[in-house]
């Protein structure tokens, strides 16, 4: 069983990286409105029952994944 | 139009972050057995043609926000 979850900051939060790639593909030539760069983070866990998975992957985020203060977290789980 | 683009590493490229994260978390009391990070990409594009948007995405992945010897990347996109 595969949980993916993607990390983002807040709206709030200015996001440097996402500013300087909106600036370069810009200079490519493409016309972006806006960039927002965060985390991709796959998790393999045992098998078992998608409410505990849930639940699980929400206490690893919680707990040492994501920074509550700045980031915001989803995820989708893979049997 | 928005774009959400997941680059992770390609299988065979060791991933020394993930590592280090899976080793928090069993250390946290978690049975997982693999962590893969990588990034996570939000786009915010003019509204086109989901075609042609699909396109730019790829463009856009290839010339600037993918290393392709080492990452690989999919993405969805949300009219």
């Amino acid at each position: 069983m595969k949980a993916y979850i993607d990390v983002t900051l807040k709206e709030s939060i200015l996001d440097p990286q996402g500013a300087a790639v909106k600036e370069g593909l810009i200079k490519l030539g493409y016309d972006v409105e806006g960039v927002r760069i965060g985390k991709h983070i796959e998790v393999e866990l045992m098998d078992m029952e998608i409410n505990e998975a849930e639940k699980l992957i929400r206490e690893m985020c919680e707990k040492l994944l994501i920074n509550p203060v700045i980031e915001t977290y989803t995820f989708r789980l893979e049997v």
